[in-house]
């Protein structure tokens, strides 16, 4: 088998096989088959596509590159999940204590990644005392014992995607649909859950721009995943602004604890309610998605979630007491008002802008080995369809340094306003 | 600049600046852009070809890579040749020496090159005493003084495309048209003549399958040459056979002289008077193109083409009374007949076929470094439309070892014969 005959093969428009799938795979990986090689294919796969079987063996082969959780001493059905990468998302943090609170295990390992503001182990890092790292044996029992953890990645999971993804990254092939599918699922099916429900965002922020491609991607990772055995969703949302209000640390972690008080954001609950009733149907508790939704009501109600993400901190050696008592968080110096320079309805808010404008503050890494700085961030004041005037307060930014300008200028931006109220719906679609 | 933009506006089918390609081919010869990225632009360039004007500025940079020659000190107009790759293609043997004995300066610097049959020096080293290596001072004296020079590369033309042909070669790009195309014309352009007659070859065993794509390539590379100054045609030609009836050294060599005796094979004399015909009219001798032909078959009428072949030959140190005595050129051990097994008439002799059998004999190098053995090869015997019956001598094997069953395998097989005659064509087209 040579590299260069199935390059040709993928940019005449054949179907690769699984062999061939493996032997490219693993070449590049162990360095036989050269990047120049590598890079050549990926981009005839941006232009060619893949089937779902070539995707699925791709994804397979990238799987088996490295480490694979093996996660059937954990009791009953294990759930995920993953978002394709929103501002402001926070979604685990209520998703996973709501859905363990009902006995369902939610084992999840993630990435720490670069990004706007800090991913999830970041966030979970505002909570003193909160430790990421831990043994793979040590997970499985903790998951067993309380029904949830938020780790780190231990092992090496998927190496090949690291190498792949960073080489895509110089080559102008990020944008791919089945590269990007098979780079997401073969991290998740690496982690081991039963069932996983994707988040995929869709607007002028997101990787996908729009439905049409998101469908795509969504129905190609679910049936990969099924191809794999594994239990599966995919939720396509909105990124027309930025998931609920707060972005930034521990601003996020204080409102997933108010979301699981039932004093969330709108936009927010209801996503977090939407996942966690696809997981608790994939769990087999319940038959439909209202009754599913309705019992996850309960548990909000009940404080069962919120005690469920005590019990997760508790157990990862960081303070409970701040669950309970989230003033306990420290303040940013300094919050200022960014105040409207126009009238009338807001139609649209860049969710990267925002992001941006966090990261800058200090919530998130520009570069790996940057530090985070847990206090800091923002908080909108008004979302997409809210009636605004002159002068009002669009959101206020945490900050531990007094000049922000940078900051407000691009919150300020990041808002679009309209003469009249524009139709805005969170959950655009669900692909099963 | 970065190169990874520069392959995605690529990639995403917008056209590239001459300062994006000169960036991209300098940074890839100089090594500070990765060959990985170059493999993924050239990927992209196979999908989403190059207009003429990118094609022109790619063709410019890969030019300026290396050395160009300075022909301003000849006299007159400076022509050359080109062809894509023919099996017993000995044309430039008999242009060369036909045009220079009508005052036209014939200037060629040829690679040597892989390939089925020696190139034009291998053949020209056929002569004894024959020398293909000269300075380029002596190089402009020669075609001063007797019009014409035909020799090895000096210097180092266009080093970017030895690079990007090494790398496309291995990458699945080779078939690009405009890679092919400023590939040919950059190497062209450095040779410094002011016209230039392309020869395109068309067929299953050509790069160019079909008209549509030959039409194509010759039409982008006439617009490169003119877009640089020079005056080009491009003629297309049907290899559905091999071109005259010798292939292998010695034995194109001779029928060289025998064509420019009046006594060669009536397809090798017609492209040979196109294509010097197509280079009188560029010179301005000839106002249209019967005109140019028959002054040309009075210079074989009166040998003064042959005669302008001993003086090349005689100039570059060769022995002279060969071109007038071709008995004395060695002759090799063993005449094999290859005898058709079919009665019918011949509509297809695959000529690659016929070129390999050549190779396994001798004639040709499969890898650099092989030797040639001048005196091998094949001479047909019959050719497309000729009728043959069961028993017929299809060929001849000229070999130096007695076994040569592989050869005459290949080249029974090369002949396809039909129950009617077919209609055959060689010269398909003229591209200005």
């Amino acid at each position: 088998m040579r590299a260069v005959d199935i390059i040709i093969k993928k940019r005449d428009g054949l179907e690769l096989t699984k062999e061939e799938i493996d032997f490219f795979i693993q070449g590049f990986t162990e360095g036989t088959i050269e990047t120049y090689q590598a890079s050549a294919l990926t981009m005839a796969i941006y232009f060619r596509g893949m089937t779902d079987k070539e995707a699925t063996y791709l994804t397979e082969s990238i799987l088996h590159s490295g480490d694979i959780l093996d996660l059937s001493a954990i009791h009953g059905i294990k759930v995920d999940k993953h978002s394709t990468g929103g501002v402001g998302d926070k979604t685990s943090l209520v998703v996973g204590p709501l859905v363990a609170s009902l006995g369902i295990k939610f084992a999840k390992m993630s990435g720490r990644g670069l990004g706007h503001t800090g991913g999830t182990l970041d966030k979970l890092e505002a909570i003193p005392g909160y430790n990421i790292s831990m043994e793979e044996q040590k997970f499985i029992e903790q998951v067993n014992e309380i029904g949830i953890a938020l780790v780190g990645q231990t092992g090496e999971l998927a190496p090949a995607d690291k190498k792949l993804y960073a080489l895509r990254d110089v080559t102008g092939t990020v944008e791919s649909i089945p590269l990007i599918a098979s780079s997401i699922m073969s991290k998740k099916l690496a982690s081991g859950a039963d069932a996983i429900c994707l988040d995929v965002k869709v607007g002028s922020g997101a990787f996908m721009k729009n439905v049409e491609d998101a469908t795509k991607l969504a129905t190609l990772m679910v049936n990969i995943g099924k191809n794999c055995g594994r239990k599966m969703t995919a939720i396509l949302t909105n990124m027309d602004e930025p998931l609920g209000l707060a972005v930034g640390n521990s601003l996020e972690v204080i409102e997933a604890i108010q979301t699981l008080n039932g004093k969330g954001p709108k936009d927010f609950e209801e996503l977090c309610l939407e996942v966690a009733a696809h997981l608790v149907l994939a769990a087999g508790l319940e038959q439909n998605i209202e009754a599913a939704k309705k019992r996850l009501k309960q548990q909000i109600d009940n404080k069962e979630g919120l005690n469920y993400l005590a019990k997760l901190v508790a157990a990862q050696g960081g303070d409970a007491s701040y669950i309970y008592n989230p003033d306990q968080f420290p303040n940013a110096k300094y919050v200022l008002d960014v105040l409207s320079d126009k009238a009338g309805y807001i139609s649209h808010i860049d969710a990267l802008a925002i992001g941006n404008a966090a990261m800058i503050l200090g919530a998130g890494r520009s570069k790996i080995g940057d530090t985070i700085d847990h206090s800091v961030g923002i908080v909108l004041e008004k979302k997409v369809n809210d009636k605004i005037g002159k002068g009002d307060v669009l959101a206020k930014i945490y900050s531990n340094f007094e000049n922000v300008s940078d900051s407000i200028k691009l919150v300020l931006d990041a808002f679009a306003v309209a003469k009249n109220p524009v139709e805005s719906k969170l959950i655009l679609k669900i692909v099963k």
